[in-house]
């Protein structure tokens, strides 16, 4: 049964399950008083070119909130864009970390921020206005999410801006692997040399069974940040289990390895898809992340095959989200195209 | 020196400041175990034909804010203009009072809501969805904050969607007596027998001091509002004196009084602008503001004579922003008027 | 009728509210931007011989709970008196501002911390201590809410050990006027000159209709401040008619005269009820509060003449709270202590 | 090298590390809506013999939280043992889920709230009272902090006065499975048969790395608790991994069984402290935790030794906490006891 519906779907890599399993073998201080713990803060610090402080939690949303909320007050107002995950998938959680901070979606395409709305939107703002909220902070989703990739150089036109008006910069990199794998770049370049000063790094979709870490750039706040994740429940008393994920994450460049797979997987499945008569793509495929449009019939005769993957604005739309992951094979993505062709072509032989 | 900037800058109704007065000439039990404040419960039962409870407070947004967060949960979805004033002008209060509460704005036109924008937002919504968040309010701001009155069916469009999904509807009626004054209708018809749940019911734009009241048609959820609004802070030790400038609006009907006047001269400003070369209104004039787009040198010879007044959408642009009190003398708009006729007259002679 | 129930059952006095109809004879821009809110900053820095920032606010809660949420993040523990309003009176609302921030009672006698039990109390803090929360504030009432007042020396030796460890100091002056009549030392040496961070200067009680303002002494935190107040509904848009408020209570040292009087007052109560026999001070008489307790038949004597003031503990129990004003009578004092003379006498009489 | 330290430092339980491998071996659909979290909501139900609805999360901290914001309104107060998890060691966590909601503490001892306290206590609130707060839900600790088991009756004369009043009852089970092992009732008295309305029951202090779950009683409140765990970001995409560790927990009553040996341990370890002279026990040892005050040359020894547990109270002080798990080796315990009256032994020897 092969499945594309979601990064979240998919098996644990083999190398992270394992490293959990070699972290029971004795005691440990708890709530990551623990060597495992303690190794990330240096590995992150040298992955990184510089010294940060690294909190590992549990999930995307709690990184992503936690961030938010250490980059702006209660009266606060985020940037983002329209499809981005804080404001589409996370149920408020910004906004209740935050004690009410606001979103406020910014124009763009692919779910990305346009850098040129983004200074539009700031030339209505006026400097100390006090009803509207105070803009305090710029949320950048990389890779996107609907599967694009900013370029350095997009990071850098909305970062400068913003900088300008004291605003903080967040990246939620819950895809941060397949965005790095995308670009060719090294890690600090994607993040505190373009101007970013958290970092929500994801393990989770690219192989970890539950792991994410915020990296934070900014030595002031990253002291409070102890605190700020233990009083949302988010601090883990036997840390070395999540710790160790993340160690087996970073060991080898498996993040990496498993990242390149992925996209490598996305770009032949939407290359083959391409023949598909009637099929398009609805954005560009940068990521792990295709979304195509095909003939119902195909989407049919690929369900009836046993493909699974979500229509992604409702059952009655020919829209497919599918996602590539670091164990697809290239035997399945072949045989989901075929499959596609198969039905697509039977559909206008009937046509005809 | 004749202004028109908001609603906030007159003076206020010398009846009121009056009863304030009176109120001073005992001693009253404290935090609303007074008179004024008991009487208040029956009056505004008596005006809305149906039991109601009544919470006196003291500013807009403590109104709102507090109806709103009574109205969703944490992680509630809450459907506005993008024009409301919650959504523009009340630097989060929602989401603070909410603990993170989300405002989604719907399309329309003139600070309303559109009906089938708001059928159209639903249709995406799908049931039990977790990841966007509850659908869980709506907010109507009547007159709206561009002017603008709903009508009665727009309203029941509006609320009956609404209702079928076990959402609640908020009334931001900060300018509730304009609207009244412009339908009229009775306030029952104009809140719950249209199917709002709670409203807040202003008074301080229409020469109250700083006095607003959240009146709650629906029982279960008074009970706890006592407590939200004491541990917000909003609740007076004296409050006589808050009650005391209701029972004033109240009285011989001051409140309608005093918004027909406003309304009147808004319309009568609004007709006689019409007159100049130039002139157009963005939005229809149905309360006690007008939108107006004038030639610059209107404007500058508008300032230049003493009016005061402000340009909407900042310092280089022509829309005004022209609002109507209920102490504005007939006088003073035909001088207003006047005046922009006379600086638009010269400029055509110079281009002439 | 003689009423000693509370500080907020009694008149405002008339200087306050002529100032407030005087504020009525023009119009004036919304939200702070007057002349009588910016008179204010100047007042109050001329007064604490400093510059602060000050911020107006209607009520006592709001005035505590926006200053401690200043002071505290949502992690931080605050330190107060059991007997201290913020801990009995405020109905959570110091945690709400703060998104959660603790109280933590600390012992002392008469409603004030006792240095020695703040000392101990650090001692068992940890530095670092993550899991028990992050000690963030103190908060000492002035005059204390059992109608003691701090020396000053006992407030700088709590003060000095909370500064070395990094806390910030709220003063809950709802009475600060009482304390410093009855200390007779300078605003500033009350206040920042012994270590106060930001203060609650209360008007509500000692004569104003509700008016307090928060005085921010720190720079750094006044610059949130407004967005603070703005965004929990507490920034007045007809500002100016809280503003004159607190310009008449500065004026002629009327805040000073007041709380002098009432102190005054409740000196000769107390002492006059010392003559009752079988009465008792369960306090000290240090401002304008007297906890006394009373023989049964006096109480039900007093309160068959007509006298209005609670029982503290309960329907049950015969400890009176009695509370002096700005405008109680030296006729109505000596009428209250008679009257208690004669009920315990008669008493007396009936026992032998 | 053998360790008391805490239940945290221990290892997990093979059977659960196993079934999260096996739980690896193929894909399912992200955020609960797989087998084994499916699977969770019969075997809770069958062992708690009614209709449950359960939520797995991942730390105590957010089962906790969650639970008790589920209870209580913002402006609810929530009584508590002065030593329970919830307000010594969750730094503000139930405060800023619960949007400001107030612990309570009760006077009882061994870590319990005292039936008789509790009483105490009510009769000081007052009906309706609105300054102190809403009294809103009572949380019981069980086992205890402190080592000692709440009996039956006991919980049962606190849930009668709680429930009389409208309160809602949590039960904070992190060592649930000590506690009913000790009491040999069934999971249903120890719960709703005994009045309590929502339970965290905890997984990771006895085998598993991360898992609690919160039991939810009360259909109403379970209806919200979903999306109150999403926007805390507690709920896990690839949830299987948690669901799988709490299947295991439950399959062939591990979870009895392992914590029957700790207590087992504990109560063996206590025993065997008692033989060394000076040895005291500050606690009944009714479920995994010791509390004994030790000699200071016993201490020293069996530091030296290469032991390790904690001081309670500060590296001064010799009483220490000793937390057995469902590991901890007869020959261990042995070999700990022996080593104290060796220490305790040469001390005497010295003195004489």
């Amino acid at each position: 049964m092969i499945d594309y519906r979601s990064d979240n779907t998919g098996r644990a890599a083999p190398e992270i399950l394992d490293a959990m399993v070699r972290a029971n073998s004795g005691t440990a201080l708890g709530y990551g008083a623990d060597e495992w713990t303690a190794s990330l803060q240096e590995r992150f610090s040298d992955l990184f070119e510089t010294k940060v402080r690294v909190f590992p939690v549990a999930t995307g949303t709690a990184a992503n909130a936690l961030a938010l909320a250490a980059s702006s007050p209660s009266w606060g107002l985020v940037y983002c864009s329209e499809a981005a995950h804080i404001n589409t998938s996370e149920a408020n959680a910004a906004g209740f970390f935050g004690s009410g901070l606001k979103l406020v979606p910014v124009g763009g395409n692919h779910g990305r921020i346009d850098p040129d709305a983004f200074a539009r939107t700031w030339a209505s703002v006026m400097p100390g206005q006090l009803h509207r909220g105070q803009p305090a902070a710029v949320n950048l989703t990389q890779a996107s999410d609907l599967g694009a990739v900013y370029r350095l150089d997009e990071i850098r036109a909305i970062t400068e801006i913003a900088k300008r008006r004291g605003l903080k910069i967040h990246m939620d990199g819950a895809r941060f692997a397949n965005a790095l794998a995308r670009l060719g770049c090294s890690p600090a370049e994607l993040t505190w040399r373009s101007g970013i000063d958290i970092l929500s790094f994801g393990a989770t979709k690219n192989g970890a069974l539950a792991a994410e870490v915020v990296v934070v750039f900014d030595k002031k706040r990253s002291e409070e940040f102890a605190f700020r994740r233990k009083r949302a429940g988010h601090l883990f008393s036997k840390m070395r289990f999540l710790s160790a994920q993340l160690g087996a994450y970073l060991e080898g460049e498996l993040w990496l390895k498993n990242a390149r797979h992925a996209n490598a997987m996305a770009k032949r499945l939407a290359e083959g898809l391409m023949a598909v008569p009637g099929a398009t793509l609805a954005h560009p495929v940068e990521a792990n992340e295709i979304f195509v449009d095909l003939p119902e019939t195909a989407i049919r005769g690929l369900t009836a095959d046993g493909f699974q993957f979500y229509r992604w604005l409702g059952e009655d739309k020919t829209l497919l989200r599918l996602v590539a992951a670091h164990d697809t094979k290239e035997a399945d993505v072949a045989a989901f195209i075929a499959s596609a062709k198969r039905h697509a072509a039977r559909a206008n032989e009937r046509v005809a």
